[in-house]
């Protein structure tokens, strides 16, 4: 391993050493898929046992994060949650000056935020913040979405590395952008999912075909990124077009299908709040624009 | 209008007299499409001046709904709730027999079962119920989805014609079936829509950019019709793999989560229920499984 980083610049820059802390299912796939490319690959798991597998595969693997931070100009950190990453990065300390610090634990944009401060009171040479959507397996194929944020300088150094990994989407200098655009992401796909979970029930309770329904759902989701395309143009603009019908016609459904819903015993409390929301933009004159206006009478700006 | 009635067998088939009762935005466009197809089209409204344009378009405006109906042996009714659609029939009684009644009104499947019963009492020749997904403007082109169910004889006897509005499926003999299809698809829709604007609202609060996010969860959604097949498979065998990853490693994000949207005043509620199941799976030794194992404590089986 250490040939490799003895080699000149352009082979350095092609293969730059690289550490990985923290060795679950998504640090493995990391440290993994960084040995497949080539570079020098040094482990460390709070479990030692677990670097096991990575070793026999040619990685690294030391007894303390400070090791494993002292033996790489770019540091991945990968653990379960912001709690481990404040643990792991108090014993590491100063070890960490002179040296690009990823970390990919999901996480809030003000722990981002923190992370950031205490990178640069250490000396680090910069701090990117990163999440990763994707199936581990899938590591280092564009299946696997990476959102960065936070230096720009330490990123530029690093892009090549780091898009090895999947498809990389960098969001700016703040490095709480990243965790931003991730608990977005995340939070649309869970509403919808545990929507659709609910709606199973339903269907379940009816005696329907799930399987069915599912294939014909998931066949309507392709018209899905021009309604929500137009959607976002009419929450940007303020100008409400009647999208999925007027509000009108589509709040006359909501009774029904709130009565259905509750006379199987299947959770409503979505469709109540919408068609509550739905009531208050027609009584405030607006029932002839569509779904998107509801955005209006959301909180913050809205009544909570 | 009536020499076409007066024509051959096969001719009448190719263009049976039809009734449109309704002439808001969908029963207009109904009509209308009718009429393109070369249909002689009796057409009657509530409020008369709506027929107008219809009847400069060469269909037959009546001053009755009991007239309407006694015009052709196909009847679609398209009102805006089932309310309407009962004052209707009481207005029409017998005049309905021998005739086949297409509801195409939103409604629940009670109403459903309820106006079937009524058709057969009144000796009408059969009932179809039917809900209608996409723009009005669009009708008559692949991109208007109908739902129909309800007597198969009449369904298999105008199926020529209701094919001529868009893309039809059949759901069987149950005159409810149409409408718990129809109320599961518009409440998932529903529940990625209202989750979806709570997240702009969370980005606008971020000072993030509403538009790429837009793009990126639009292209994220190719990959959903392969996630919702392995989760419905998975609630159907209740063997949940990790889909989105195991409950564990999910979990862990969900305070951030949470945390994260309250700091804002943005709403969370959904994400609170998500983080309580989950906290539940793993207490019942399932946080190994994914996201799909939620649904065995959704209501009514589980806890309401």
């Amino acid at each position: 391993m250490t040939r490799a980083a003895d080699t000149t610049n352009r082979a350095v820059a092609r293969a730059c050493p690289v550490t990985v802390l923290g060795l679950g299912a998504m640090g493995s796939a990391i440290a993994r898929s960084f040995l497949d490319r080539g570079h020098p690959t040094t482990v460390w798991n709070r479990t030692a046992a677990k670097a096991d597998a990575l070793a026999d595969a040619g990685a690294t693997a030391v007894p303390t994060a400070a090791d494993a931070v002292a033996a790489s100009p770019l540091v991945v950190v990968a653990l379960l949650d912001g709690t481990a990453v404040e643990q792991v990065m108090t014993s590491v300390g100063t070890a960490i000056t002179g040296r690009t610090l990823v970390n990919v634990t999901s996480g809030s944009p003000s722990q981002a935020r923190a992370n950031e401060r205490w990178a640069r009171e250490h000396g680090a040479a910069g701090y990117i913040d990163g999440n990763i959507m994707g199936h581990p397996p899938c590591m280092g194929t564009q299946n696997i979405l990476l959102t960065f944020s936070g230096s720009g300088s330490s990123f530029a150094a690093h892009e090549g590395t780091l898009r090895e990994l999947g498809t990389v989407t960098y969001h700016g200098e703040d490095p709480g952008a990243a965790a931003v655009e991730f608990l977005a992401q995340v939070a649309t796909s869970y509403e919808l999912l545990i929507g659709y979970l609910h709606t199973l029930r339903l269907l379940r309770a009816e005696g329907a075909d799930l399987a069915g329904f599912t294939d014909r759902f998931g066949a309507s989701l392709a018209g899905y990124p021009a309604l929500l395309t137009s959607m976002v143009r009419a929450v940007e603009s303020g100008k409400y077009g009647p999208d999925l019908g007027s509000l009108d016609v589509q709040a006359a459904l909501m009774d029904d299908l709130i009565g259905h819903r509750e006379s199987l015993g299947v959770e409503s409390v979505r469709m109540r709040e919408v068609k509550k929301l739905m009531d208050r933009r027609i009584a405030d004159g607006h029932g002839h624009q569509g779904f998107s206006g509801l955005f209006e009478l959301l909180a913050p700006q809205g009544e909570a």
